[in-house]
Formats: structure tokens, C-alpha cells, sequence
């Protein structure tokens, strides 16, 4: 020991440092300096939060001999804890260590309160914890005959006093457990406190379980992730149908039951609310969490989606001017929408941006941060309603564009869902014009060993979305189809995979089973008008924004992370790009919701956000019936796609002088059959 | 006309004044001056809130001739408010009345937004019209497919512009009916806003109903007041026996009954919301009003039922240190507590103040406002436990005292419950010993033609609280009873209305029936606890406070409000006090209630006085034992009651030298029986 003398202790990673007298408890020393280091305890030992390395290698320079002799010996609690939660060894409990001499310390991640999770999106974005409930452990006074203050009033002093938490206000659950639990836990409790205003919840004694749950609610499919609200970490994941399907597949099915139907916008609320506590049954159950302890949740949907799940009749967003009901973002007790969490918990619902853009992308916005970048990114989320966003750190702009359910597999007559037997990878051989393809649930392509062993069980039953993205381009590319999309009957005679339908043709992908699977015309169509309508779109954005070209392509949603980003272009579903750019990026939606779970200023910065998104109403735009006619051509009928032909050896695109639409196609039909064969 | 020219207009009564444009509307002019007038309407000519007068006698010293010119003539939509709901002659609605000429105008109190209402306090206190609940009308622009922000930030837009009221939340039931609302309405409708901050309601169109409940929770009885909360006039009252008594007489036996029964208190908080919902349903028929326009309620009780109310369990109450669960106010969700009102309604509970001492006092120091006055008040809220607070502008001092239910008619042989066939009213011939008395149902003196017929029905059944106070008081007063409670044997030879019992004896205030009605010497003494309790925690706040004397003495409560203040003098329940400053002043704890709901700020400012009232424990003052003892005497063994002694010829007061009990009281039983006699 030496006496009065002041010792320098610096905190890794920030570099902080000060000087402190003997004795001073480490983790005291680190927050008077204003180090990140956790505590949910207080500084009892009993959290295991402040846990710091003594960074040995570092002693020399402050010319301290030993280690050992610059902080106080392992305490009883320390002992205590190692026991019951294991401690590594160098890990000291900050609350615990007091400093004798000059020292170095590590603050390693997992200790700090505002540690950075890394959540998967195109760049990977690093996100600040930062939850909407924080736990707090407190000791609080006990009742005195003389100063009667109530318990509450003694508990909100202690959190004042302890954890600098004023003016807190107490949900009346909480206040009826109050007294039992003070009294329970010897006068020591703890707290969830949301967005440091309200106390929701109340254990005895000390408790560290937080969790919460992030839902993306699609038209389609529900995804529910449960986090821990401390790690971060998503503990749990489950997924369903939406199980409103028995309602109509698709949004606008189920907008005409509410309108047909009086009361049916209760039953499709009770039956998404119904779905998403049974996904939250089922990450309990995996996580072996009680649902008590999930504290929090945020929601993201479309507007429908966001506008059922609230009890809202989503009428008005069947027809123009697709008024929301509200699109800031809203705070609601769980019960309210009967969620089956604590009944306290808050659940946040991320603000819509328009009548046709929900809050699933500002979720999407949160998790890709085209506002944060300087290049311009075209972010598509495909579905029945496309939502376009494009822009950068300066402007950004949204849109949805109608799509309809052909990407799905609907409108296709071999078209299915993307269960397993549902072809998703197809190759074609440009000269036999025979297909090899992959089906889901096995790994194999078609023409290899074992393929037939391997889908046996599921069988070759049809075509998801992504396959017939594929099945398309890879026609075009063999000179099944024209750039008009026609199926070319040329080929017929040469080529059994090629027969005449009516006055059209059908190509036969899948030709030796009982069930052949056809590409037909009208097939062709339906996802000409689906990626014309989404090219459209977003070429209006790009105009818009001044632009003839993007930086970057997301593609996101359940559709857009499973399919061939370079098939996409070559059939001109989103504009031309170097290929590097576009990405498919999953569940956007879903890791922005997690975003605003873990961090709550991300929801203060997505309410900025819609705010400042413009938002472009492509139905009543008169520039988009000519954009969606020219992008019914593949790629495009006037865009040069210079990015894609570098890389691709596409057909020449037709010359842009002629609008004389019959002549064109002729003209472009026999150079194309040209460049096929020359 | 008078061109350009600027024209004199004056508010009356504020006197407010200033210069208008031809053609100001009065409603325009008066409120840029500050003038309080009404509007929910917004002056669009519909509410007829802003109604005003045409000082016509003032008009000369403006030197204007005639009043007609003036103003714009009567308006086609004042012709049809006229046709609709009545304007009575010379009555004009100021949003539709344009300035022509100097004029005085009087805004009559019905139009005062801040207009003042009488509640029925000792002192008849102005409450200024200022609810937790407003509404507004309000029209709202329609959606714009370009500008797509939702309905509701275009209806908080038009409430910032057209009543200046910004950054307003929404309950999500609000939310659930907005867009049918507001195309129900024609995007005119209008809101009920809570305390400026929160959107409870919704109407299509115009509406200006409101209304809400004023509630005290006793345990005996509750009492609900259905008010008008823009008139703030009590519509309709409704009360009921709490019907928790089933579980309990009292207060403790119920605590106990919670102690014994796991999940008592669970029911005991249903038997009182199911109470008060039938009182609501009852208030509601009266007035032919709507539940669903209820949208605010203020309730009061005691600690214990204000725990049980809110679904607190009241254990903690139940024994030392008396821990409240919380002193705060608390505004809930009507929903929260099962209240049958509009489901958003919110309910305001006034804050406790001590253990013993509950919301109900908090109300009665609302309404009589000692804190306001200069002279020193007595409060005296005389339960199973009295609550009592002392004090003025400077200081207020709080407690309770176990009175026990001997005041209520229990612990008494031929007590009984205030109804009808109960004594209320005695007197006592001193020279004849024999008793005159009245009884509730009768207005007749038992000695009056006609008493017998009018009481044939009910007969004459018991005595009641008051009753029972008359009774000993008169019968102290004929000499019946000693200074020191013991009905005297000595006129037991004398008068047959004296009789031995066992070792005592008992007077018989009802002879000729089949059931005479008797005072036993038991009787005698459970008053004397009684108001020995109370006099005695009295006198520990008089001492506590630094006075000997209090200036007045309010009693309230059920029993305080029947009680005759002279007889409870008499019998030394309250301290020495100017008989003419001692009132009943009815359910004090009502009214308190009453005021916070007409008056929000009302609440702010008990919370804050809560804080300063300094609460005394008589459990724990060791003074409490020996004034409890000294007040066993009537009217008190030791203090000489100047004033009472004034007025009522009372016997003197026994010498304060000795403090041998036996040897003072034989003194003065002799001296008594001399000034008795002599």
C-alpha cells in the first residue's frame, strides 16, 4: 500500500484514465470517469455485469511489479460468485476490486452496458445496446411509523438515489405485486423500467432475465425472433404461415372480406394475434424462457398487416387515397393486442410511411441505413405490393409498386409455394435445350447421381418463385424465349421440349413424370407484368431522384433472399447495376425490427426518418403506364443494361428508333434469332 | 357602419377592453383580449357555448343610439341555434355576432369556460370550471394520395391549429374508430382530450357530452355523483352499503378476512367494483346518460379501500408500521378497474396520506380547505377510525384514531344503523328523568300528537350513532349520568326509569313498548372509548401543533354530518371551541372528490399538500395513554371547556390538584351531586 499517494488506472478499449485513492472500488473509479461498464446489481457482486480484465502485459510500463499486489486479493464475494456463476480466471468483479496501485484494466464487451451487436445486413451494421427496458437492482428503506411514505414512494427514492432514475411513474400491476415482493425479497428488488419512465415490472431480490421479441408480420409469413435484451443475441426463432391465408392469399383478398364481411377485420385481428402467440409459445419453449420475462416486443408489417394486428379496419387502405389510420409509431401495453408476454410489456409498433409502404420498410430502412450512405441503393422488397425505397444520405424516396402474387408462384400454372419438391435452381442447356434444375429439400442437381433417391419422398411437384425467375431467364438465355417474351415456336419441330399450346407455345421443364412441368405462355405474361410493374417502379424513384443509374440493389423479403440476383437483372426486374452490387439481404424487415428491440433511439431516429421519406404514389403517376409497357420487354426495351452485358453475353437490345411496336418486335425478334445461332 | 374606424368593446363582468375592426366577430375580439368564453364548437355557431348579453343600459355613455346597430344583425345559423336548442331574447352567439359599433357586451357565467361553481363546504367554497376532460370540435383536412400522412397526424394538425393544442397522443380504442369517424362526420368530429396530453374519444360530428363520477369509497357506504363536466352541476347521486361488508364489518375485520382467506382480497376488490358499477348504472338511469360519455372519475376512500379499489392486497395495513403501498396520486384506465363507464374513461384516484389516513381525507381537506384559512381548523371524520386533521395556512398536521364502531351504534345493546324506527334526536326532562326523542322517519317528537301513527310502521326499534350521543349527553346533563360515566343508582328508588343491573344500572329512554329501549352502563363506556379516542388524538395534534385551542371544529362524514355539535361537545368528543364554529358539514370527502374532478389542477394541488401534511401516529406517541385516560370524563377530566361552559349550563369542572383517581373522583361525584341538588 502507499498511504495517500493517488494511483493511475487507465480503462481499455476507450483509453480513460484517472487518478484515484487507495481503495477506491474499481468499477466506482471506471463510471467517475465515464466508462462503459455494466451493472444491473448496483455494485453488489451479485450481477456479474463489471466484469474487467487486469491487463497484465501493460503493468511494466507503470513500473508496478506484480499484478497482484495493485489490486485488493479475490473478496469473499468474488468467491461467492465464481462458485455459483463461474468467474475466468484474471476476471475480477469490478464492484469488488479496489485499486492499491497503478493498473491497466479491460473492459471486455460483454461488460459494457452499451456494447455493439453486430446484426446481419448487407454491411453488417453494428448496433448500440440500447433497450427500451433497462433492469435495475435496489435496496430500498423500509417503512417507518413516523415517516409514513408508501412503499412505491421509497422504492422511487432508492432508484433515484442509487441509479439516478427520477420521476418515475408505476403500472398498477406492478403497484398490486409491490409490497409482497419487497417484503419477499428482504427490502431488495428489481425493476423494469421502460425508457426510463415507467417501472413494468418487479421481482424480489435480484433478477437478471430480460427478453423480447422482434415480429415481422408478412402477408405471407410471420417471423418472430426472441432477444435477449441484455446479450443481444437472439436466443429463439420461429416461424409460420400467416395464418389469415384461410382469409384470401393476398392483401387485397383479405381487404374485400373485411368489406364483404361486417366484423371480419376482429376475426383477421384474432387470428394474427393468435399466430404470433403461437410463434411466442414456440421461442419460450425452445429458449425454456417464461413468457413473464418478455418485456418488450417491436412489430413491423405492411400497412394492412400493421393496421389488423392494432384492431384498425383496414377498409381505407383498399381503395384511394389509402389513408392511414396514423403513421407515427405507437407504444402499447402487450395485453392491448393480446399478446400472451408479460402483460406489461411494451410493444412498439414502427411507424408506416404511406398507405402502400409499412412499417416492415422503415424496418427495412433501419436494418440497410441507405440514409447513413453516400451511394444511391434501390432497395426491392418483393411481394404482392413491391416497396421500393431508393436514395442516400441526402434524400430518399419510397414507393410500392403492384406487383400481384406471380413471384410467389401464383398465376403460374405449375407454380407452387416454396415447400419442398418445388423446383427453385434451373440450368438450361442452350443447344438441346434440356433443363437441369434443383429442387428444395435437396442439394443435388437434377442430372446427379442420386437426385431421384434424394427427392423420392417429395417428389418434382412444381415451381416456387425464385425457380421460375430462373426458369425464365435461363429460356431467354437459350433462345426458348424472345425479348418480348414470347416462347419461340421456331423450335418446335427440332425440339420435343418446345409444344404448341392453342395458338402459343409451352416449354416442358421437368418432361418425364406423370405430371410434366410446363412453362406456358400466359406464365410468361404474368411475370412480365409482375417485374415490368416493379421496374417501372422503380425507375419513376430513380427519375424522382434525378438519376439514371443506382449504386447498389437490395433485394429483400422472403422472395427476394432466395432468388439469383444476376437472373433478376437479366430478365429486368430491377435496374442495371454492376452485379457486385445487388445482394440479397433476408429478412430486412426482420433485423430492422430487432434494431429497434435492442436500441431505442433507432425508434426516435425511424420517426425522424418517415418523416423526411417522399413518398411517390406510382398509381397516380402518368409517367408509369409507358415505364411499365417498355419494361415488359426482357431485359428492357430501351434501357441498355450495360452493367449486365458486360458480364452476360445477352442478345444486342433492338434499336430505339422505331415505336412502331409490331415492326420492332419482328425486327428484334430476327436479330435475336441471329445472335442465338450466330 | 363606421368605415375604417376602430370601435370601443368591453367585457363585462372582467371589465377586459380594446378596439376592433368593423366587422371583428365578439368571439374573435373577446378572446384576443384573454376574455374567458366558452367554445367546442370552435365558432362555427354550433355548441352555443359562447352566448353572450348586450349590455344595452351602458350604451348611452358610448354615445351610441341604438343597440341594433351595434353589431350585425341576428345570423341565419343564430336563427337556426335558436330553432334547435333556444336563445333566449337578447342573447347573441359571439362567434357569429360581428362588431359595427362601440358596444358592451356581458359574458354571462354559463359561457365562462373558467366559469365558477358553489360546492357545499362550511364555507361554501368557488370551484373554477377547469375538468381533466375537454372536448373540441374540429374539422379535419381530408387525405391527399401525395401527401399520405395518416388520419390521425392530420386530426392532431387540425387541433394544433384550430385549438393550439400540439403533440397529442391517442389511446388505440380512439385510433380503432378514427377513420369511420371521421368519415362518418365529413371530417368534422370531435375528441375528448385528457389534460391536454391524450386523445380519449371520438364522435363523428359535433358532441357535447361529457360526464363524470365523483366517488367515496367508505366502508360503510359508498356515494357516487354523476356530474356534468361542463356545467359541473351533480346530475344524479346514487348510494349503496358497501357490500363488502358481507366479508366484514369493519374496516380490520376485513383485513383480516383477507389475512385468513387466500385470494380475499381478490374478492373483496370485486364486491366493491361491482358496487360501484351498479351505483354507476344507477346515476346513469336516473340521468338517462350514456356510460360511454362518462370520461373522467375521482375516487376517494380510505386506505384500505382505496387499496382493495385498485386490487391491492391491504395486508400491509393491516399491522405496524401501517406501510401504504403508495402515497402518490394514480390516474388508471377506467379498464383498469373494471369501472362499466366509456372503457378509456380514466380514473383519478386522490392520493393517501398516511397508513390510517386515506384519500378520503385528502378530499376532506380539499373541500374545507383548512390550508387556505388562517384560523386553526379541527377536521373531524368520525368512522370505525376517526381521521383527523388540525391546522391552517402555515402548518397541517394529520391523524387517526381507533375510535371503533361504537359511533356507527355497534358495541351498543339497542344500537342500530341509522334507518328508519332508529333514535336520532333525545331529551331529557331533568327534574322527570323521562326522555322525549325522535326517530328517523318522523319529523314528530315523541311527545307530539301523531307520532305513533306516523311511526306505526317502523316503530321504535334502536338508537343511532347521533341518537346514542343525544342520549348520554342529555342524560349527563339531567344528572343521570356522573362526570365520570356512571349512570347513578341514586335515583333508583325515585324513578322507575332507573334499574339495577347486576352491579350497575340502566336508563330507560323507551319504557311502554315490548321491547323497552335501554342504556346500559356497557353502553356508557364504549362511547366514552369512543370519544375518549378522539379527543385524545385531538389533543396529540393541538400539542403537536403548539395550541391549546382550535378556532373551529368541522365534522364530517355520515355520522358527523347527523350529529348534533353542541351534544358531542357536551360529551367532551371534540376540544373547547366557540359553539358557532362548530359545524357538520356533511360528506366533506364527497365534495373533495367532486372538486378534483370539476377542477384538474385541484389534483396537483393535493399531491402537493399530502407532501406537507405532517402525519402524526397516535400508536406511537407516548402522550396518547394518558389524554386517552384524562378524556374518559365528561366532558374531559382535566380541560375546562370555557366556551362550552359559556353557553350550556354545565356542572363545574373538578379540582386539577389531586391526581389520586379514587380521592377526585369521590370529590367530585360529591360536588356534582351538590350542584346537582343546590
Amino acid at each position: 500500500m502507499s498511504g495517500d499517494q493517488k494511483h493511475q488506472v487507465v480503462f481499455l478499449p476507450s483509453g480513460k484514465r484517472g487518478y484515484f485513492d487507495s481503495g477506491t472500488p474499481l468499477l466506482e473509479a471506471g463510471r467517475s470517469l465515464g466508462v462503459d461498464i455494466d451493472s444491473v446489481c448496483g455494485g453488489r457482486g451479485i450481477c456479474g455485469r463489471c466484469q474487467v480484465d487486469i491487463v497484465e502485459g501493460q503493468f511494466d510500463k507503470f513500473g508496478i511489479k506484480s499484478a497482484a499486489s495493485a489490486l485488493t486479493p479475490i473478496s469473499e464475494n468474488e468467491k461467492r460468485f465464481d462458485q455459483r456463476r463461474g468467474l475466468k480466471p484474471g476476471r475480477r468483479l469490478s464492484c469488488h476490486t479496489r485499486i492499491l496501485e497503478d493498473v491497466v484494466i479491460d473492459v471486455p464487451s460483454t461488460s459494457q452496458v452499451h456494447r455493439q451487436v453486430i446484426v446481419k445486413t448487407a454491411d453488417d451494421r453494428k448496433i448500440e445496446m440500447d433497450p427500451a427496458i433497462r433492469l435495475h437492482y435496489v435496496s430500498v428503506e423500509e417503512p417507518d411509523m413516523h415517516n409514513p411514505t408508501g412503499d412505491f414512494e421509497r422504492l422511487s427514492a432508492a432508484l433515484k438515489d442509487q441509479w439516478g432514475l427520477g420521476d418515475l411513474e408505476c403500472d398498477l400491476r406492478t403497484l398490486q405485486k409491490l409490497q409482497k415482493c419487497l417484503r419477499e425479497g428482504d427490502w431488495k428488488v428489481t425493476v423494469a423500467i421502460h425508457r426510463e419512465l415507467r417501472i413494468t415490472e418487479i421481482w424480489p431480490g435480484f433478477h437478471d432475465k430480460a427478453y423480447g421479441i422482434a415480429v415481422d408480420v408478412g402477408s405471407t409469413t410471420i417471423a418472430l425472433h426472441l432477444c435477449d435484451l441484455s446479450a443481444g443475441a437472439v436466443v429463439a426463432s420461429a416461424g409460420m404461415m400467416n395464418p389469415q391465408i384461410r382469409y384470401g392469399e393476398d392483401l387485397m383478398s383479405r381487404v374485400s372480406y373485411v368489406m364483404m364481411n361486417p366484423g371480419g377485420d376482429e376475426a383477421l385481428t384474432q387470428t394474427v394475434r393468435q399466430g404470433i402467440n403461437e410463434l411466442l409459445a414456440d421461442v419460450c419453449d425452445q429458449a425454456d424462457v417464461n413468457p413473464d420475462t418478455i418485456l418488450n416486443g417491436v412489430m413491423v408489417g405492411n400497412p394492412i398487416m400493421h393496421h389488423l394486428l392494432l384492431g384498425i379496419d383496414p377498409t381505407e387502405l383498399g381503395g384511394a387515397p389509402f389513408a392511414l389510420s396514423t403513421n407515427s409509431g405507437l407504444t402499447l401495453w402487450a395485453s392491448e393486442i393480446d399478446l400472451n408476454s408479460n402483460p406489461d410489456g411494451r410493444v412498439y409498433f414502427l411507424p408506416c410511411i404511406a398507405g402502400h409502404v409499412g412499417a416492415d420498410t422503415t424496418a427495412v430502412i433501419l436494418s440497410e441505413a441507405p440514409h447513413l450512405q453516400e451511394k444511391i441503393t434501390l432497395i426491392v422488397d418483393v411481394g404482392t405490393n413491391a416497396e421500393l425505397v431508393l436514395g442516400n444520405r441526402d434524400k430518399l424516396l419510397a414507393a410500392s409498386s403492384p406487383t400481384g402474387p406471380a413471384f410467389e408462384g401464383a398465376q403460374i400454372a405449375c407454380g407452387q409455394r416454396a415447400t419442398a419438391g418445388a423446383i427453385e435452381r434451373v440450368r438450361i442447356d442452350p443447344v438441346t435445350k434440356i433443363a437441369r434444375f434443383k429442387v428444395i429439400g435437396s442439394d443435388l442437381w437434377s442430372d446427379e447421381e442420386g437426385f431421384e433417391e434424394e427427392t423420392r419422398l417429395s417428389g418434382v411437384t412444381g415451381i416456387c418463385g425464385s425457380g421460375i425467375i430462373e426458369a425464365l431467364a435461363e429460356m431467354y438465355l437459350a433462345g426458348i424465349l424472345t425479348e418480348d417474351g414470347i416462347i419461340d415456336g421456331r423450335h418446335a419441330g427440332t425440339c420435343s421440349l418446345i409444344e404448341p399450346v392453342d395458338r402459343t407455345f409451352a416449354y416442358v421443364l421437368v418432361p418425364n413424370q406423370q405430371n410434366p412441368i410446363r412453362i406456358y405462355q400466359t406464365d410468361v405474361r404474368a411475370i412480365q407484368l409482375a417485374k415490368a410493374a416493379l421496374y417501372a417502379g422503380a425507375k419513376l424513384l430513380m427519375d424522382r431522384l434525378g438519376v439514371t443509374e443506382v449504386d447498389r440493389v437490395l433485394l429483400t423479403g422472403a422472395f427476394g433472399s432466395h432468388i439469383d440476383t444476376r437472373y433478376a437483372m437479366i430478365l429486368g426486374m430491377i435496374p442495371d447495376c454492376d452485379l457486385e452490387e445487388v445482394k440479397a439481404v433476408g429478412n430486412a424487415a426482420g433485423n430492422g425490427a430487432r434494431i429497434a428491440l435492442l436500441n431505442q433511439t433507432a425508434r426516435d431516429e425511424a420517426e425522424q426518418l418517415v418523416r423526411r421519406v417522399e413518398k411517390v404514389e406510382t398509381a397516380v403517376e402518368p409517367a408509369f403506364q409507358q415505364y411499365f409497357v417498355d419494361a415488359m420487354a426482357l431485359p428492357h426495351k430501351r434501357d441498355p443494361f450495360p452493367h449486365l452485358r458486360k458480364v452476360m453475353a445477352l442478345p444486342e437490345p433492338a434499336p430505339k428508333a422505331s415505336d412502331d411496336p409490331a415492326g420492332g418486335r419482328r425486327r428484334r425478334r430476327n436479330r435475336r434469332s441471329q445472335s442465338l445461332t450466330g
